[in-house]
């Protein structure tokens, strides 16, 4: 009954993810294949880096999560399968899983060349469904990923920017904006006690409508008075900007990877 | 093969439907999970209540179904387990489950505090993971309700107005705008037969563009004349208002909970 | 262990598939349910015709595939199983299945007419839980196509225009405008070898905006220089118009089923 996860930028409009399911439903019948998201912006393989490292924790430990954010799908960038010391990662060579790993231990990556693995044809856009989805299944299957092709070395991974402190201020970045307009910065709580916060204020780049006041720390959404924004230390281990039932994003242009400055 | 629905305001856009999935798989492997909507307007409980009201009664008797449209998330509101004649709930005690429970009988109700149940660290935004998602599954293994923690009194519950009766004419509400733009209105078709409605027609906020003539009373969308709206006895049991093959809903104001008259 | 794939037009934000779902699940609780896509536009049967036939190859041969794109529900038009020498095919008779069937052989057709089959009370309006879920949930149960009532003669199907040669010139049509913005063409790539197009450069209708240059035939998105379009082969089998990052139906008034010629 193994568990694989499909992260992936193709939106759920085309048949796109249920062919993956097909195919992985015809080499494994007896998986459970799991959703995290498809709604991953067009190749924005960082967003999908954070997508999968916020998933994975809460899989099976035994899971295979197979990720499919690929611009560069047919060039010469690699189709991996990363074995580690938890869940099986398929997916292409391009940083994807550059935040998952960093609480996982690499045992070993290999290429997917095997041809019994594979799509008899394999077409040059669409390997989730010719590579990452048999591959995975293969694995959900039983087999071990060193049957996928040769050992490889070198895993590409993301460049990805810590908070900088400037005196007492804090130069975040913005992570994601949820579904439900709540930015999500790049400040680990762990890392930034509420303490060390709780002088600053954010600095948003304000829309020309309404600008909400900045309430400061609060516990919860609910605690955040109608009309302003809090900061909150988010379910995804990092403190998230948000309005109490209503999108905070909707008022600023605040975009993932932008500049959040935190200042006194 | 316990059944496990979720509804959730969640979209699926981020990760947090398939976060709670993965926690459901690593404690019921053997459970299936079926989505009944994660398109609830943010907060919107109204619309949440709805929705499972209209999906339950088609699912497997036992299902445990997991409601989270949860403004108060992290707050002082209540996360319950309701055993009934029937299903199994699971969601904040917000009156989620009000239409749901008109047709159930309810057998006991319980907190869920077992500390072995949720997560170890509870955060105060996503208890659709951290409470919601483990509880469904625990009882989705087969652990008794009960076991969740203290029994409680006095769920909360919606108040939802009947459409009233003025001389001949009837004073309805939009309950719900579906994804081809029909409005199904709070007229059930078994308090509200044909020939009540017949001499009435509907008083609708139209927009400013072309207007649709009022087709009355039709068997099925076919039959609803191009360019003309008809009332039709909807699946849900209530009367809808419908263009064939064209949404009704673009041509107007109309929103959920707007009061919809019906006069002569 | 049979699957069944759902393809629909009922978008994922109402209850509609789910409820489905759950009437699956109550009369064949071992099936494995796949959704294909519930993104078909709304009443576009060409649209729903075209997915089906590009998932369908890569689903197990013993798979029972669902599609209700229905603008016919509750009218006279007739609800079928069809049994072909690999899959089962369940929908509206009203050419959903037209392009799925050509690689197949019809062994037989049946209208759902078994009392036993279907819901108590079929609904005007959503044979998709009433008719169309629980028959597929019989077949996937192990009952024969033949069981479902009287057998028919002369199947629906749709037409639907080859690319056709004027001289050096094709005009072919848009099959699909995809999530990625890409334009899937009518043009079978075994039909048109890469020599065939060389020569030739597509007419699009472009907006008022940038006009990207065409690049001619590339062998994958990466190959296509930035802020041009290229012509890819596919994976559906057609040659498509695509853009690297970035989508090409943004910048032109394309839409499924318009001419497309591709001239000297």
């Amino acid at each position: 009954m193994t568990t694989i996860s499909l992260t992936t930028d193709f939106g759920l409009q085309d048949w796109y993810v249920g062919t993956m399911k097909g195919v992985i439903q015809r080499i494994a019948p007896g998986a459970t294949v799991i959703d995290i998201s498809h709604g991953v912006r067009q190749g924005d393989i960082r967003q999908g880096a954070f997508m999968i490292s916020q998933a994975l924790p809460w899989f099976p430990s035994d899971a295979v999560h197979v990720g499919v954010v690929d611009p560069g799908v047919g060039s010469s960038r690699r189709a991996v399968v990363i074995e580690t010391d938890g869940p099986v990662l398929v997916g292409p060579d391009n940083g994807l899983f550059t935040q998952a790993l960093r609480t996982l231990t690499v045992r070993g990556v290999w290429s997917i060349a095997n041809i019994d693995w594979i799509s008899p044809e394999v077409s040059s856009t669409f390997h989730g469904r010719d590579i990452f989805a048999p591959a995975a299944a293969r694995i959900a299957g039983g087999a071990h990923p060193s049957e996928a092709g040769p050992e490889l070395t070198g895993l590409q991974s993301l460049e990805l920017p810590e908070p900088e402190r400037h005196g007492k201020a804090v130069l975040a970045r913005v992570l994601h904006v949820d579904h439900f307009g709540n930015l999500i910065t790049s400040m680990e709580t762990r890392l930034f006690p509420a303490e060390s916060l709780s002088d600053l204020a954010p600095e948003l780049p304000w829309g020309t409508g309404m600008r909400p006041e900045y309430a400061g720390i609060k516990s919860c959404y609910h605690d955040i008075p109608d009309g302003q924004f809090g900061l909150i230390a988010g379910s995804t281990g990092y403190w998230e900007l948000a309005m109490n039932c209503c999108p905070l994003a909707g008022f600023c242009h605040q975009a993932p990877d932008q500049p959040l400055p935190f200042r006194p």
